[in-house]
């Protein structure tokens, strides 16, 4: 079937082919890169900060490394965009706070870390919303300057989709990776939580905070988490389901659970239009499709989904009271309204509450691998944005669509597949808990289907 | 029976009657810390750095509000010593480094702002080995100035030990809390893995790291976590169970587990005597005491303990990753060879190794849960270290007899019950995870058997 296609993207497993060969080198790439920074930045301000000087060494280091046949890693020389509450040795980590203007960590993030290691070239610093949850930056969407990227994760979604860099880190405890990735025509992945390490980035909730990434294609989007994942584990986890230098072999899946959930009431006619003519395509080859209609267990778990998933907030909420509490009392009104109401929100909750809001969200993962065991299915297939980027930039998005999965903390892909008045939106793939590997065969099928790779 | 009784000790439960009653106010108390500390720091060596200036000022208010009769907690007016690896807002935070030689943090810790909200005034920090795995600080034993106060969290243990405060906070990742309490005639505390937050504590491992508490006596001890579980919950976990202002009421065990390990082969007759004297007293209570030549399931036990329990290190070395790989690059000889030894033995191990040690870990706590439930045991018994402090001060002491209980994340008490040689060593009980309030009626129990309060 034919699907939307994003013109800009430069995808890294493309070109390290070509290091390999010796055809194009890092350096080379790294400049096709910057040229396109230099040509868009000013409209896309993408970047909180760059030191191109320092990635021009970095990727000079890795053309030797080629040359010399001795690559630290699979992604060695590919440039990668860093999420601004991610800490990095060299650059400030500024959080999208004036609290925190200049801050110096001094240190790697683990992710950092992992990557630099393997040779990859930290290219700088993407806006981020406010400790990726309050007021958004200047950030504009590749495909139309007058709406939002979508947030937290805007600079590292809007780079990725408007190819300056194959590949950028993001985060998500809501919706801040699957949302701005499905609003800039980039892959978006979410893995579970806890199967990439989050040391080294700002907190939200210990227990919904996701290191997502959102890259040019599928592969270089796995290829980098795998990397992270191989290299520093996660702890209690051990590495990401499936981990490896390229994503898992394409599987068929037999059938796929529609959700429909309160986020069907926040999208038009065109955007509906897209994702059912996706749903027909799919049903087209082969695959079964299910949904709240055709059997009662899909909608009782829909209802169980609606009943308790704003508990999700709640949860962030009282998990942000450490650190917030100290910053309200010390920043005062340098933090947002947004992070004032919600520790307001926490202090009105008991320990009770929180216990409960944690026992709910275990009754429901244990719903949600239950239901796909039932009926058999490899995973759930929904929207990842309520249509695509709206207008302005006061509010990055809904979330709706993708805050169940991060509930959950099970793996999810926005795949940019759909389109409606010329922008892009994502087709979300939702999986269970531990099983990424097996989400990502399933994604890698549907990618080669809708765009023959 | 009669058991060992530490004649230095001061604690708060005791005297917090009297800031109600107005008889005493916190100011008073305070300064009786503060002599204690100016009599017998300079040979003790307990703190890196004080500030009696803030201190007093706590002090103050505190006393104004149990003058008005508003404290803001249980803890308000309890001085409390916090481990230097722990942020504190407004004094330095050194790691026992001379990396981070007058580094600050500019936040508290999690723990420390909880304490902080409650009223409780932040006394000063308390020396720590390098990171808590390295090298030793200059704190002395406060039985014997030849002795180590044991480690990592030796100035903790020493000050409480020592009457100079009621209670501090300690970190364990293998035997960091209970060893020293135990070799400075304290109740040691090691709740469960999780069940208190580590937010704000310099990391050596996610998956071993618990915040301990070291208290003048175990009322003490139970109301400062539970103070720190109410006000912050810990993330995924909810709150310690049986949080509350007093210890959970003293329950009889029926029957309790005695462990061996391979501890047993380092201690000495007098205090293998000691032990058994206790054993005996437990058991003329009208506790049954069974052990591996009792029961082949407590042996099958034992064996299966010692068989992996060396890879509690290696999970250790593997977590230490991040960001010690870092700290080796950054600063070099600054670090001490232990933490270059075990980022070298990190280094050799792969994920699949990892991931290996983290399934035997999850067996050996379902086969420990198993054995209590099969047998109707309460919980362990032990010891909770290889006899009294030993001499010198290079190597901080066995953790052979306290890592069991770190590895498999279930809370242990360190009781100061025992006598070798006019000195002081600990009873250990170790539990069953979540199950911390369970534990200290057990071990609230104990206590009032052996020590009549």
């Amino acid at each position: 079937m034919k699907s939307w296609r994003n013109p800009h993207i430069v995808s890294f497993s493309d070109v390290v082919v070509d290091f390999r060969s010796g055809r194009q080198t890092p350096r080379d790439f790294l400049e096709r890169c910057i040229a396109r920074v230099e040509k868009s930045e000013s409209q896309l301000q993408a970047f909180v900060t760059l030191d191109l000087d320092a990635a021009r060494k970095a990727a000079d280091a890795s053309t030797r490394r080629y040359r010399d046949g001795k690559p630290l890693s699979p992604v060695d020389g590919c440039p990668v965009g860093i999420k601004d509450i991610m800490s990095t040795r060299d650059l400030p980590t500024q959080m999208g706070s004036p609290a925190f203007k200049g801050w110096q960590s001094q240190q790697d993030a683990a992710c950092v870390h992992a990557l630099r290691q393997g040779g990859a070239i930290i290219f700088g610093k993407t806006v981020t919303t406010e400790f990726a949850v309050g007021f958004s930056g200047p950030t504009t969407n590749p495909f139309d300057v007058t709406r939002t990227p979508g947030g937290s994760s805007s600079g590292s979604a809007a780079a990725v989709g408007a190819g300056m860099l194959p590949v950028a880190l993001g985060t998500q405890t809501q919706g801040s990776t699957l949302r701005p990735a499905s609003y800039c025509g980039a892959v978006g992945f979410k893995p579970t939580l806890g199967a990439l390490p989050m040391a080294g980035i700002h907190p939200l909730s210990a227990t919904s905070d996701h290191l997502g990434i959102i890259g040019a294609t599928l592969a270089d989007t796995w290829c980098i988490a795998s990397q992270i994942s191989l290299r520093m584990g996660s702890p209690g986890y051990g590495f990401l389901q499936g981990a490896a230098d390229v994503p898992p072999a394409a599987v068929k899946p037999r059938k796929l659970i529609r959700l429909y959930t309160r986020g069907w009431g926040e999208i038009d006619q065109p955007a509906i239009d897209a994702f059912e003519s996706a749903i027909v395509a799919l049903q087209k080859a082969g695959v079964e499709v299910v949904g709240k209609t055709d059997d009662p267990r899909i909608a009782a778990f829909e209802d169980a989904l609606e009943k308790d998933v704003d508990g999700a907030l709640d949860i962030v909420a009282y998990e942000m009271k450490w650190p917030f509490e100290e910053y309200l009392a010390r920043f005062g009104d340098l933090i947002g309204k947004r992070i004032h109401g919600l520790i307001k929100r926490a202090g009105e909750m008991s320990p009770a509450d929180y216990r409960q809001l944690l026992e709910k969200r275990r009754a429901i993962q244990q719903q949600c691998r239950q239901l796909a065991a039932d009926l058999g299915a490899d995973c759930y297939v929904t929207l990842a944005s309520s249509g695509p980027a709206i207008t302005g930039f006061e509010f990055s998005g809904s979330r709706t669509f993708v805050v169940y999965g991060s509930w959950l903390g099970f793996p999810s892909f926005s795949l940019p597949l759909l389109e409606s008045g010329g922008l892009p939106f994502g087709l979300q793939l939702l999986g269970l808990g531990d099983r990424d590997g097996d989400l990502c065969a399933t994604a890698h099928w549907v990618m080669q289907e809708f765009t023959g790779n």
